[in-house]
């Protein structure tokens, strides 16, 4: 019935007041103790202080005791490349003993391994590993997720991980925000005539998804050997023509001003940003581009993580993803995200919640609806074992989440 | 009926043929492919290759289809301190913002804080929180642990912590091997009397753990500022008079001679080692002494690992364990543990993995009954969702745990 009644929590962590946009302390969560919420039909309806009555009939709801729990809005996940064939075990082994990711890329191995898996795979074998994949971001408290294509680099494979996607958003309790990413790496068959490339997304690719209605975002690689500034700046200028909203892969392994162009071009978010300029990060700030970090990445690849406590005090708003992919994060792990944010990038546990749910949700164009405990919004909740959200990055890279609550029902 | 059958293993990673001290390449971990593992009565019957047919009458026997999917032995965690109580989420960011381990132990936080916690909580309370963490270690494939005393530094609560694992023992289906740590910290009411407490541990609470049977080995915090070489010598010494096995924290903080003070005494481990130095280590080696590394302590104090690599290469036999307690290392995270083993340590996967099965059986005197694939060994195995023990460290940070089995029995 969606209609659920979340008891007497020892913390409602609200996340309520942030605009989507910077403007308010990352920090400020405004947590109510001993604290109700009421689902009503999906949406939140009421937020109640402990000494509030509940005021609704109590025969239509189902209720939860929340004593000693602390409840939160679900956790948003505003990068990931989830839907993919294949994986690769072995290169992991050869990224241990000190090979770079471009090395990895240049024998072959990388995103055209995973490609060719992504190519042979069927429609329906791609579902039920997404599948899979969303039941465990779902343990984890993940309520919504971005999902990128660009594992399949040809019209057909491409449109296919966005169809899997499209399916999954429809039969998996997980909301599903869809990017299209073309231009994740240039395949074998377009190698030499990346700017062709770059036409062929333009003029075929974009009207295509854009006429399935299949994504809402495009997403570019820019990264020096990968895709050019100038190339990224074309792509995503004719994407917006189509109506998509933009975000980047932004200096990642060089620092090749992919955060000064996410700002010139207003991008939704810039992600990753481990090699990002104080111009860029200034920028970024001023012209309200969500910093998406992703320090899973960063751990697994053994580089030094972005810098997340630098880019909050230049007033930047910061989210947190974990990059999900074959490759270089074969990781959902959100208690390892928040342990990472606290424990290496210096953002309090505060700023680390924050960053996991409205901002991201900002980072995705979802901060109307989902993100923060606020009347109104989506009934997308996560109640902890424990009493606080100070647990969450504490409990080191242990999963604190015990229920999951999606539009007001328990999945 | 504790019979089981698990058929048709994509791998079965039996660990076998290790002596349990060295002598054998720690990443030779003698796989079978499509194998299947017979348990009878609770203990491995038959182990058999894919072209072998099943001896046994399947009608007595539960049977488990294991296609696709790699099984390995039980997770052996050699180092916890899982009873205790209170929890301290507020120092953590104390850590946060840099604070060292010793500023906090100093300021009345770290073991003293939970020492009162521990001294408050009635057995009952110990019991129940250890009962919800042994849950939360099983899901992760951990089917023994190690758990030490040490929160409670008086007689009393001493005593509890002991009694509290005996019962969690003979109720719950993971083993616990039970280790006596009188001698973690001097409590207020001994401060500046160290001699006389030591003193106190020989001739009071060592007769009386011994006598009660509450403990296999005892352990003693030997740093800089807690517990001299000469103090833990001198504890060690007695404590084998009376029966116990010996184990340490050595070389954690200062580079102390901890390594080499184990060695003297042919300690079963020592644990922690980030300063130990090469001598400590190569006597280690020659002395049969197991070096217990426990790096998600030094994740979560962003310390510098343990020199795995080289231990290893030294000849040691480096064993895995996670420390759970609620201060330097308040998780049980076996998927964290193998990332960082391999990403951070550089060991390679079949290393971590013997690090965490039969290596850290030796660790704690087990390595005749569990740790291994072998007949007439515990039923103690756990199923992975994927094909590959490799996917251990690569799914970073991620439950890969599908099945715990538990003397034959699915828990």
């Amino acid at each position: 019935m969606n209609n659920l009644i979340i008891q007497n929590a020892a913390q409602v962590v609200t996340c309520s007041g942030f605009s989507g946009k910077h403007g308010k302390e990352m920090s400020d969560l405004q947590v109510i103790e001993n604290g109700s919420v009421v689902v009503t039909d999906g949406l939140i309806s009421h937020i109640l202080k402990a000494d509030e009555s509940i005021p609704v009939n109590k025969q239509d709801y189902e209720i939860l005791n929340a004593t000693g729990k602390a409840l939160l809005p679900g956790f948003v996940d505003p990068h990931t490349h989830f839907v993919f064939g294949g994986y690769r075990e072995e290169e992991f082994s050869w990224r241990m003993r000190g090979d770079s990711y471009m090395d990895i890329m240049k024998r072959g191995g990388g995103i055209v391994n995973t490609t060719r898996a992504t190519r042979e795979a069927t429609e329906e074998e791609l579902f039920e590993l997404g599948r899979q994949r969303l039941d465990a971001m779902m343990r984890l408290g993940i309520t919504t997720v971005e999902g990128k294509s660009g594992y399949g680099l040809n019209r057909e494979t491409e449109l296919k991980q966005l169809r899997v996607m499209r399916r999954l958003n429809e039969n998996h309790p997980v909301d599903i925000v869809p990017t299209y990413m073309g231009a994740h790496a240039t395949p074998a068959e377009w190698k030499g005539r990346e700017d062709a490339f770059i036409d062929f997304q333009i003029n075929e690719m974009f009207p295509l998804v854009a006429k399935e209605g299949l994504a809402e975002a495009v997403d570019i690689f820019c990264e020096k050997g990968v895709f050019s500034i100038e190339q990224s700046r074309r792509y995503l200028t004719a994407a917006r023509e189509h109506g998509f909203k933009l975000k980047m892969h932004a200096d990642e392994i060089a620092p090749l001003g992919g955060a000064e162009l996410a700002a010139e071009l207003r991008c939704l978010s810039a992600d990753h940003l481990l090699q990002a300029s104080d111009e860029g990060i200034r920028t970024m700030a001023e012209r309200g581009v969500v910093a998406t970090l992703l320090p899973l990445t960063a751990f697994s690849l053994r580089e030094k993580y972005a810098r997340g406590r630098e880019m909050i005090d230049a007033g930047c708003m910061v989210a947190l993803a974990t990059d999900f992919n074959p490759g270089s994060s074969f990781s959902a792990s959100v208690p390892l995200l928040f342990a990472l944010a606290c424990i290496y990038m210096q953002l309090t546990p505060g700023e680390a919640v924050a960053a996991l749910t409205i901002n991201s949700a900002a980072a995705i164009d979802r901060a109307d609806r989902i993100g923060s405990i606020d009347i109104g919004k989506q009934g997308d909740l996560v109640l902890l074992q424990f009493p606080s959200y100070k647990f969450l990055p504490y409990h080191v890279g242990m999963n604190c989440v015990e229920t999951v609550i999606k539009r007001g029902e328990i999945v």
